[in-house]
């Protein structure tokens, strides 16, 4: 099959393919894009682009070369029981949600090192009360993993001096973050940490992974940031340890489902900012370019990037 | 006079001295300190560290070497009519206050990036709506004042990637600063600023800086960040912009007076964020270091730094 002939299909379920196969066509003039569901001969499909695709859909593609996901994670590709076994699955990553990631991040922790929460409830109350600035040195902030997005944070909050611990499942030797793995390690690192941002992917390992247990290997009063998935957070657990201020406070982007139900406690808790998912935008012109940029890396005879892990689950 | 013979002089308006006493004696431990008040022989006094130091106090010292103040600001120092000519004015400067400084105006500066703002109405309607990032190049901050607290907080958005205009008095080097100055400099700047980012000194000219005239400068929907000094700002004309959606939103951490009056609209206004004048925090450990560094300066027949000017007053 020459270059030329080759075709990618979007195979994004729940959602409208229209505005992808636009910022694709843009980015990628030469590509014929389909649709699933469309009239398109399965041979000249060289890439699937997904989003939960319909178990066997891939299976029914001889030709394809690579299956791009539509996010960072890849359980929803590996969820297709008939999921050929050799292409590679590519992750969604752009240099702009890195950027992403890290500035909410930054935003996050700052937020409650500069006590900017504390400072809202005293403007409520029309209350002036001068809030002493905590020594830096003294509130380390703990990331729970250390891949793409967790090593991009971790370097925005060095570059503010701030003291990062990172834990991930391998040892990691990454500059100016103290690296923990495994299980003894996770116990180690907790009781050092006045910020815990989660930027752990979405396994069958880490799914409840913030729960009673962790909360209280933490320093009274941490301060928890989810941007992994909801399901790593046992919500009532969270809840139980803001009532008891075991956890002073939390920054949820991630929710189990989404969008969160309206009769979630965590919208009206005091203590609990609620963002929409918003830690990056994988928007149309990202995603596009993104795969643009390994369709163009593989027709150099080059790997695309990063490559999942089928068996880890990330 | 001997090196070892030389005093300091505490002489804070509405300031309890012993905190300071303790820092300093700790800082600089062979060195007599006294009090206003006190009894001393003021030939021996060869610093004064002031806040709105009595008038005439500093006058009555003849072997004064220098003048420190407890702020970032001389003004307070420059009240005094009777001011000997000679001594430097040691304006307060330290480390941390740099980095506390860049700390805040990126917390704030992102915050807005970041639709923080929009995120939290949306949280207390308990309403779930995705928000598109939007295009960092195309949202430029603008700093007024490019001196020590303007051009390290211009350093810090750099490093998160955002486009950086400066004004100053005078023009600027300053990597990743497009640097305008003067009258027609601020006219060129303003159309192209969505977040202003306000670093002035104290100074007769920049009193009612932040008026109507500047506000319809900006584009429509910029935002305000005031952190040199609440008479900077014209607070009428603010809450008329801010109304008219001209202004979108501002964060003030210093106003006139301070505390802020309870009855201050401020207080309530959606669009608004109040902090209490907690950019940086001058307080006495940091300012016995910066004194007994620049104290360690002089006795190395250095002078002491940054010293204030007095003719421009800042
Ligand atoms: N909120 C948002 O908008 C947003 C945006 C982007 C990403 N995310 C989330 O961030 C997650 C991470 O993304 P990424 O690109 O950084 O993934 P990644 O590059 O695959 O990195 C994952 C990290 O987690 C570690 N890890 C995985 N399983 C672990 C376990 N059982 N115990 C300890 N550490 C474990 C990995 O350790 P090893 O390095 O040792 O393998 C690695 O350091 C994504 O899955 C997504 O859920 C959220
Ligand atoms: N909120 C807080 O907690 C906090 C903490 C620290 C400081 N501050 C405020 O920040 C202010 C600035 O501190 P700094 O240490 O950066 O002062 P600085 O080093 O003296 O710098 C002042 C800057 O403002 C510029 N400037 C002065 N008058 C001007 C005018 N009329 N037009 C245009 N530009 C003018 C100067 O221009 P040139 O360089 O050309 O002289 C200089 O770049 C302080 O006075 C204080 O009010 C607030």
């Amino acid at each position: 099959m020459t270059n030329a002939s080759k075709a990618l299909l979007i195979a994004a379920t729940g959602e409208d393919p229209e505005p992808y196969r636009q910022d694709l066509a843009r980015r990628l003039p030469g590509l014929a894009i389909h649709a699933e569901g469309e009239d398109y001969d399965p041979a000249t499909i060289a890439y699937a682009l997904c989003w939960k695709p319909t178990p066997g859909l891939l299976a029914s593609l001889p030709g394809l070369e690579a299956i791009f996901s539509m996010g960072a994670g890849i359980d929803h590709i590996l969820a297709d029981p008939e999921l050929p076994a050799a292409p590679p699955i590519v992750r969604l990553m752009h240099d702009r949600t890195r950027d992403q990631i890290r500035d909410y991040v930054v935003h996050a922790v700052l937020h409650y090192y500069r006590q900017m929460d504390v400072a809202a409830r005293q403007q409520a109350e029309k209350s002036w009360k001068f809030l002493q600035i905590r020594d830096k040195p003294k509130l380390k902030v703990g990331i729970l993993g250390l891949g793409e997005m967790g090593s991009t944070a971790a370097q925005g909050l060095n570059a503010l001096g701030f003291t990062v611990l990172g834990w991930s499942r391998s040892p990691k030797s990454i500059e100016g973050v103290t690296s923990y793995h495994g299980a003894d390690g996770l116990a180690e690192m907790l009781p050092e940490v006045s910020y815990l941002v989660s930027l752990l992917p979405a396994t069958a390992e880490t799914v409840g992974v913030l729960n009673a247990g962790l909360f209280n290997a933490l320093p009274r009063g941490a301060v928890v940031i989810n941007l992994g998935r909801g399901d790593h957070l046992v919500a009532e657990d969270l809840l139980t340890a803001l009532d008891s201020g075991q956890i002073g406070a939390a920054t949820l982007d991630v929710f189990a489902p989404e969008p969160m139900p309206e009769d979630s406690p965590f919208w009206s808790h005091p203590a609990v900012r609620v963002t929409p998912h918003i830690g990056s935008d994988g928007n149309g012109p990202i995603i596009a370019d993104a795969v643009g940029l390994n369709i163009e890396r593989m027709s150099r005879g080059l790997a695309p990037e990063p490559i999942g892990d089928r068996s880890r689950g990330y």
